[in-house]
């Protein structure tokens, strides 16, 4: 499998579940012209620009953070179970992070005008609050065992010193607990960022 | 199964694919003052506070329309195959459609700067094209069949007239054959919109 992705965006969720499964896959980043590190033009692989994109081996093309998260999942075997509520948890995090935490970042991402980023800070702490909640004593965010939603919990709460809101401490010892294990530090390291 | 909804409001998908599925299902609406029909506190149900939120037998309650939706595929074995193409086509679309469509509408839904909302036209046109360019002469989005996707984009699309945006043909002709099925219909009779 080839994981497109830039450094450091969204696409560090995937590289951690694709370590964390251990799955063969391979990464080839996209440059701001949109073209992949290989010579190819990456909107000709993806209309949609966006990474995570991940291609399988027979060429089929994946979109979607979420999406893809479960295909490896899926794919694997590991990182969400096949049923009872920890998967509809993990599932649902996902959603959730999706719309009231990753798309409340492009005022930030974006420069967007100050009242639109204080209002999407308002909606963070609140969201970042809902999550603090939600992980308790536990040591990953729906279960004592690591999910999918951990993979993408730990980018989206890696980024967030850039909106300027500040993580319950639940959330910024999970960051931390993150930060030490080896699939974590070798998709940072992979990515240049370690 | 009990599902907290407003009429006419994202909840609809959800009703839509009870419907279809032939699963055993209640409604409840939700005033704005957040009691439930029944006279319960709806934000104790669910902190979240947003609809759709689905109560289960044993009380354990779901939320986020993408993970009810697949909940309610999973539960029935209906809208969504277990696995092949057509599955993470599916999965991948209500992602797109919840990012790129439903969080797109927010500027009009609550009346934001008009800055925002031109903005927001400018992503939702590019976002119903690429979907029309994949629903192309497929009777539903991701196959000739109907999947879960097309419960979410039937609402996405009925409600975007107060976009401002056109709908491309081919999503205006997906809309007008969905509101010709009895599970639509019905639906909307339920909800009092009929």
């Amino acid at each position: 499998m080839n994981l497109f992705y830039y450094p450091g965006a969204c696409s560090l969720a995937d590289h951690i579940a694709l370590i964390e499964t251990g799955l063969s896959y391979r990464l080839t980043s996209i440059r701001h012209d949109k073209m992949t590190e290989d010579g190819r033009d990456f909107l000709s692989i993806n209309p949609k620009g966006y990474i995570p994109t991940l291609e399988l081996e027979d060429g089929t093309v994946l979109t979607e953070n979420q999406t893809i998260l479960n295909y490896i999942a899926e794919r694997s075997g590991k990182l969400l179970p096949k049923d009872g509520i920890v998967r509809w948890r993990a599932l649902e995090a996902l959603a959730f992070m999706s719309s009231e935490i990753h798309s409340r970042y492009q005022p930030f991402f974006r420069d967007f005008p100050e009242p639109e980023k204080e209002r999407a800070r308002e909606k963070l702490a609140q969201a970042f609050a809902i999550l603090a909640g939600q992980m308790g004593e536990k040591r990953f965010l729906v279960s004592d065992e690591m999910t999918i939603a951990d993979c993408y919990l730990f980018w989206v709460l890696m980024v967030a010193p850039r909106s300027g809101v500040e993580l319950p401490g639940a959330l910024g010892g999970f960051l931390a607990h993150m930060r030490t294990l080896p699939s974590v530090t070798r998709a940072l390291a992979e990515e240049g960022l370690g």
